[in-house]
């Protein structure tokens, strides 16, 4: 598949959604859809949905719809999901737990091949099969592997050092649940950043500043 | 505090990225800062700062920049951080239990009080000083404690029923972990979405898509 540039984040971010719909409605046998029925269930205009997806080509004909199972493997091909990118996890605590599981048994495009703490306590524990390792073995472990991305469940404070470690071991994608700004220091990573806190505080104000609401 | 509205959702996203940032510079000591190291550090222009600063009536001196304990207790003011919403977290599996102790012991706003669940394993569990209580008694609890918000850490196919039950009980806000879409049915409940799936299909496209690599 070409490579493709110049797509607004704003275009791509809205792709995972139509996936994740497209397939619940291949998953209740549902084989065409209009773009009008597209468009209610997703609270997004028939006209938004058409521009987005003529960005990788164009997909439906004019009157008939689109197929659900056709649309749905394009959308995952463009997303890249049936890659199996290497990733690594750093911090085996609650929130590392959680993801790890999630990559395991929840996500397509990623295959989780090692997890990473400095803590004894959590130094050889299981996770959904995988053994958590010890932060020392790092560097032996990805030049091994060659893992592409690593997921970052750590304290702020360790991120720098560590994202350091790693971006000197070749990786250059993060999904990142630390408060630490990678891209700051390297301008070239591609990151996710999930702001756990940031986003409460967002439904803090919310609240707050409700018109809605007159009393706390 | 009166009530603020029309103020962009931009906006309103980017004041816990301040908020956090001036809270790490006060644990650091430090009490002054100019809006041009302010800006260099959080990656942003100067004049995008003192722009989103001065919706809320405008902070800091020209020439003398900005008190770093005055803004930060002011912009937590503005995120209603001093509130102490009661909130229900619902599905105490991996990522219930590792959301349930970030709001324990890393988040204000927002006091945990109650968590439950439906199945016989996790019900009587004890998570951070909770006890995982029956989803049974759902009613019975919110009528009596009147949350103002809950965390859905539920399979999506368990959301709707369980966001229906969560409105009748007079919640209106809504920290949605799962993939369905509460506002498509409730107009008026606030919602924050985290979609961990959408933020790692994102990145597979990023990595995918990127035009400084040549291969997988």
């Amino acid at each position: 598949m070409p490579k493709r540039e110049n797509i607004s984040m704003s275009v791509i971010r809205r792709l995972p959604r139509y996936y994740r719909f497209l397939k619940l409605l291949r998953e209740k046998g549902v084989t065409r859809i209009s773009s009008t029925e597209l468009s209610a269930k997703l609270g997004l205009t028939a006209s938004q949905i058409r521009q987005d997806l003529n960005c990788f080509g164009g997909f439906g004909q004019q009157g008939y719809g689109y197929m659900v199972d056709q649309l749905c493997t394009e959308i995952g091909n463009i997303l890249g999901l049936s890659h199996a990118y290497k990733a690594v996890l750093i911090g085996a605590g609650n929130l590392g737990q959680a993801i790890a599981s999630h990559l395991s048994f929840e996500t397509e495009g990623f295959t989780l091949v090692g997890i990473f703490d400095n803590a004894d306590a959590k130094i050889g524990r299981t996770i959904n099969g995988l053994t958590v390792r010890n932060i020392d073995t790092l560097e032996r472990f990805c030049n091994l592997e060659k893992p592409t991305m690593a997921v970052l469940c750590v304290p702020r404070s360790a991120v720098e050092s560590l994202s350091d470690r790693l971006y000197a071991l070749g990786i250059r994608c993060f999904w990142n649940f630390s408060h630490y700004d990678i891209n700051m220091k390297y301008g070239d990573a591609i990151v996710e950043n999930v702001h756990l806190n940031d986003s409460l505080m967002t439904l803090c104000y919310r609240i707050t500043n409700d018109p809605m609401r007159t009393t706390k």
